[in-house]
């Protein structure tokens, strides 16, 4: 498995700070967002004084509410077609794993989230790239590109909506259209999810779930930990009206015992969650993409599209090299005392030497950070040795 | 991947206590303890407003205090040495998945634990087994019998000291034997340790890990479920001194992100459990297990041999099928509104059609409880239709 781009960085980050710079972490999706204090407090005030395993499929009342939440949200569910999971990488790693004979084949649009190189290699399953676009917001690609890759050994296509790296939001239209795609050709969607509650336009998110007469193809793929950020209690859930694949998975589930019961008590009290606070961690990054991108389209030579959703850009830079910018970044430069750590977008592309001039932004900063963050970008490209135009 | 036996005997258990007969479950190793105070403190005490990830190979400091929680029983291993899992499972699957390709072979004592059947699988490993005999309590097979069983595709021996499901314990010569042979023919050796604090001889457990030169051979599989009853926390560790193997562990580790954060929390805290803890622990299992042995070496026909560790024993029945006994015990008999579900022991044999007339018990209750469970036992025995003897 080859190492993480943003990983190779970390010494450079950390030698960095010891010199006294102040270096802006654009690099990870880790939200500043505080939980929701009723998730807090469930954990706090639970009364259990021994901590025993939990049903392998989660716990019957947090199933159920969880089926609550996605009927609110028109995703009509009984809490049997919900399994709890260790986390979405868990979900995602089960569903390859009951759904794919290794040697199989997953289409997936890159640039894509890193992780699921290995969680494909976990289950053997080779992923097969269709490269989007920059130039056209990262739009899903056509019928035709989707045909043009699918083989005998192909079970489905993985799309994460929105989506990281490019905070891309899939229409309705976008999505009815692979949803017949995948009818037609007997596939399966696999559906990432977790940024769900991080859209940016005044329609609701349109899911894979929504889609009719799909039923038994749509395995949905979530997760607490952005929704409430409460990334460090390992709760998501694998979801489906496919009996057969749930029961599958369901095996699997048994056989590591249980999801844990801690971050179940707050992912079960996060149900009741109020919309205010929704409301207001969706403003909030609103405001920050807006800084970021007016930020961004003010520098000669930037190309950012606007992302509709979660809290990530890919954006293009005038520059010869993103691994070497980034590196360049950390090491050599910096404007009074502070520098930037970004994440080189190559590393989120399956196809060789593609993206070489992208970077990653994860815009999980306040305004006054951001906008620091921007003005010494703006400074490194005016004077980075490996500039292009 | 196969239905456990257990599994398919719990509707004739919910039946059962619909029916308003009381059900003693031997058939769980779900601990009746509580869990220390000072781990559960710790959690209801923690003051995060932001459940963030943690590190991926686990908390520092709790890393740091587990290095000390070894060398106190003289595993003398650094914080690197240590990737937080989530569970023992995980520990598991990772270190197959770093150590083994698709169709290499392990090498494992059965009967052994059912869900690393699971493991092996999601692996694509081939677990190889040696039968292991009530009659000499489930001791070590001979180096002979290894080596029948090593091809060129095996990389380990896979074993639980103490054992689920025997409770066998191997002796500090049996292990040193076992160690020999991994370094003669190069072999890893994975070592599931859960159970290390349920021993009840008067010599201190002997660890694979304390065996001398096998440093880059030993992978040490830990978990707080059973040392802590914290089942529900999930949280386990992984524990080798090969730099190689804990690199590639930390990759895998890297991608599914983190274990949980309350977990680490409670594990963290749970170090710090007054020694009178474990002593009354122990205190209460060996008391536990000296009524099951001494009850069930009443009962004709029945062989037992004295379990050393853990909180298991299987035993042989005077019946023609355990599988049919069980269910027996659970839809057609009871006693005085009192009926007892035991683990059929075939399910943890690898070998088709054997230890059909053994069974798992679980001694997780309380003395009253177990008594009763007994009693219940003797009464069936007497009237069982299949009685052999």
């Amino acid at each position: 498995m080859p190492s993480s781009p943003i990983r190779k960085l970390v010494p450079f980050a950390e030698a960095a700070i010891k010199r006294g710079i102040k270096v802006y972490h654009l690099n990870i999706g880790q939200p500043d967002i505080e939980s929701p204090e009723c998730a807090l407090k469930a954990v706090k005030e639970n009364t259990m004084s021994l901590v025993a395993y939990p049903n392998s499929g989660g716990n019957e009342s947090y199933r159920k509410g969880l089926a609550e939440y996605y009927r609110n949200i028109n995703i009509n569910v009984d809490f049997t077609d919900i399994i709890i999971t260790t986390g979405g990488s868990e979900a995602l790693q089960l569903a390859l794993g009951v759904t794919c004979d290794p040697g199989d084949e997953v289409i997936i649009m890159e640039p894509f989230y890193t992780n699921y190189n290995s969680f494909s290699l976990q289950n053997d399953v080779k992923l097969v790239p269709i490269t989007t676009h920059i130039e056209n917001g990262f739009a899903l690609p056509s019928v035709e590109e989707f045909e043009k890759k699918i083989t005998p050994r192909t079970r489905g296509i993985l799309l994460c909506n929105p989506g990281n790296p490019t905070g891309v939001l899939y229409t309705r239209e976008a999505i009815q259209q692979l949803g017949a795609l995948a009818k037609k050709h007997g596939l399966y969607i696999y559906s990432d999810e977790v940024y769900r509650e991080f859209c940016y336009t005044d329609e609701p998110h349109y899911s894979c779930m929504h889609l009719e007469g799909l039923e038994d193809n749509v395995i949905l793929i979530d997760s607490v930990s952005k929704r409430y950020s409460l990334c460090g209690v390992r709760i998501g859930a694998i979801v489906s009206r496919n009996k057969a694949v749930m029961g599958a998975v369901m095996k699997f589930a048994q056989a590591r015992l249980c999801s844990p019961q801690y971050g179940q008590i707050a992912g079960e009290a996060a149900l009741k969650t109020p919309q205010s606070y929704f409301d207001k961690v969706r403003q909030e990054y609103m405001h920050r993409r807006d800084v970021l991108v007016s930020e961004l389209q003010k520098m000669d030579g930037v190309i950012c599209p606007n992302p509709m959703g979660a809290f990530y850009a890919v954006v293009q830079l005038p520059i010869d090299n993103a691994d070497k910018f980034a590196q360049w970044l950390l090491e050599e430069f910096s404007y009074e005392g502070q520098t930037v750590m970004v994440a080189p977008a190559a590393g989120f592309y399956a196809t060789p030497n593609t993206g070489l001039n992208q970077v990653r932004f994860a815009y999980v900063l306040k305004e006054e950070d951001l906008r620091n963050a921007m003005k010494c970008l703006a400074e490194a490209l005016k004077v980075y040795p490996g500039r292009t135009k």
